[in-house]
């Protein structure tokens, strides 16, 4: 309940009394909980990204199978069906950072660190792939999945996801292949 | 003095109070420029803009000259000075659609309508750069900068726009060339 009023109307927008009053608790027992709404917050990120890192996971393997490449693309695929869904709200980390600009805060650094849980099983799934630069790979990739959410949530294009999804395969051919204008180049010499 | 209390401190961090004593105006000045706070926030939004898009384009320029490629490819070298800079309060116009996710306010309006602008003038040097499809390639190349943006603000990652610089490199070759990966098999296919 909390998190989905976090979710859906952003973090100043709802306060601790609207929380409780949802959670249908006493203010007391709120209070023995969490010793501060920054607190809840902090609880309210931490249970997204257990979802969201298990939900995303398990939804790209239902739709691309086990190898580690359809699996990396098959992100687009995900985002697209949230892009297009009455739930979607936007990426909850990226308001939770824009909200708590200082990265000390701790409701912005829990927020971080679902960012880069996301860079590191991009990372695995490229290394599964048989990326030789799988590091490098992975901050390009991490780019275009995060600008497509932007695309999304600031641009309002719904169909974010369709259109950036080629650049990911792209990036994702080379990155295994190595450069591929060099290939180009090479075998203009050769022929 | 306004729009530098809304950009370093956040927008609902800011209390019209605060702005009121940083203008040196009485309340009924303020009131008589601004009829509430959230259009004091759009006033801000809309300097910024002006501000950001004058700005860049000419650091743009200054550091690429007149070619319309290195241009495009100069905004990550722009990104980069300012990412490495302590006036880097992250991208004013994710965070306000961030506090504002309803795209029908006022302040969320004004953002994207800056972000889409951004999208229009890289579209236009694509255009200039001989790109054939400069719209595929404006949303392509758009999302890459946004992601930039988050892997700064979000991730934490002060290299963002040197590493990701390179696949926008990458992308332009491409959308310039055509698909390299094809080029590569009828390559193949013809020796």
């Amino acid at each position: 309940m909390a998190i989905e009023l976090v979710y859906s109307h952003g973090f100043h927008a709802v306060g601790v009394d609207q929380v409780i009053s949802a959670a249908g608790v006493s203010k007391t027992t709120f209070y023995k909980h969490f010793e501060s709404r920054d607190d809840l917050l902090v609880a309210a990120i931490k249970t997204r990204d257990e979802w969201e890192m298990a939900g995303f996971s398990a939804a790209m393997e239902r739709l691309s199978g086990d190898d580690p490449k359809s699996k990396l693309l098959a992100i687009f695929d995900v985002l697209d069906l949230w892009f297009n869904s009455p739930d979607f709200h936007g990426c909850q980390f990226i308001n939770a950072a824009a909200e708590f600009p200082n990265p000390h805060d701790p409701v912005h650094a829990v927020a971080a660190e679902h960012k880069r849980k996301n860079r590191t099983m991009f990372r695995d799934l490229a290394v599964a792939a048989g990326v030789p630069d799988a590091e490098s790979f992975a901050d390009q990739f991490t780019a275009l999945v995060e600008g497509t959410l932007v695309m999304r949530q600031v641009h309002g294009r719904n169909d974010a996801a369709r259109v950036i999804k080629p650049a990911a395969e792209a990036l994702l051919t080379q990155s295994c292949a190595g450069d591929p204008v060099a290939k180009i180049e090479s075998n203009l010499e050769t022929t």
